[in-house]
């Protein structure tokens, strides 16, 4: 069993203010893990791991996550070459949240759609939001054409 | 309903490529939120916003969640003061999560443990892990007492 991995969560002490590593999955068996590029600070992409995919990411050094839409462990850029290497892992002070800074491979992208960040929306500010409100670009170009790299495998995205 | 603020997600093209916010909310009604300090790039915590808390960010410019351990709508930084000023929103490519570029009043600080980020300690990477595995801190010192700002409130933190 992968969870022997990680010390047991014994009191609240331990887990805000000790040195063991006692992460909190939720009832799916996940914890969520947020990525940023080292380099721009700006986040990637918001993602979900489950044991065995925080295992081997701590082993490796490589981002590794769980597909909630594939249910797979999902080694991160084995498809598109768009690996994402660790420069520094953090926890949370609860422990059922992990933050990645990482270099990405060769384009630097993160986004299945294409672009670096899967964030490239801004949401405007300032009033109650209404159907008719107008995301905001941030990228102005894909940085890859997902056919090219993905070819049919199945969009990700769930409605 | 706050849910009809929103725009009804009715294809994956109008949810990636699109500019109608169309948020997906978890069996929870949740949707996870990463917050990051606009002027280090550091994350500063992750919470979950239902629609209420993220119709309150986009309406305020401030930053609302959802208490899971209190189960309140969560105006950051009522109790403490360190109000969350959102500079920039984004959304993801499949919109279930939004990303927060924050200016925080005050020391900054935004972890009800007291140190600027929620994510003040390293996980070791390199080895598989183990239980002995020490988690190493990344904030030499808290920027304020919790106890004095929080006095006797319930700790979130939740085993």
């Amino acid at each position: 069993m992968v969870e022997s991995s990680f010390a047991k969560r014994v009191s609240v002490e331990q887990v805000e203010e000790g040195h063991e590593l006692a992460p909190k999955f939720d009832e799916h068996g996940l914890i969520a893990a947020v990525t940023t590029d080292s380099k721009t600070g700006d986040v990637l992409m918001l993602g979900y791991m489950n044991a065995e995919a925080l295992a081997k990411t701590i082993e490796t050094g490589e981002a590794h996550y769980w597909s909630r839409s594939r249910k797979v462990l999902w080694h991160k850029g084995a498809t598109s070459g768009l690996v994402q290497k660790v420069v520094d892992l953090r926890i949370d002070d609860d422990q059922d949240a992990v933050w990645l800074k990482v270099e990405v491979a060769g384009s630097g992208a993160s986004c299945h759609v294409g672009y670096m960040s899967c964030f490239y929306r801004s949401i405007p500010t300032g009033q109650a939001p209404k159907p008719e409100l107008q995301l905001q670009y941030q990228e102005s170009s894909k940085t890859f054409d997902p056919t090219e790299v993905y070819g049919d495998a199945p969009n990700p995205t769930k409605l």
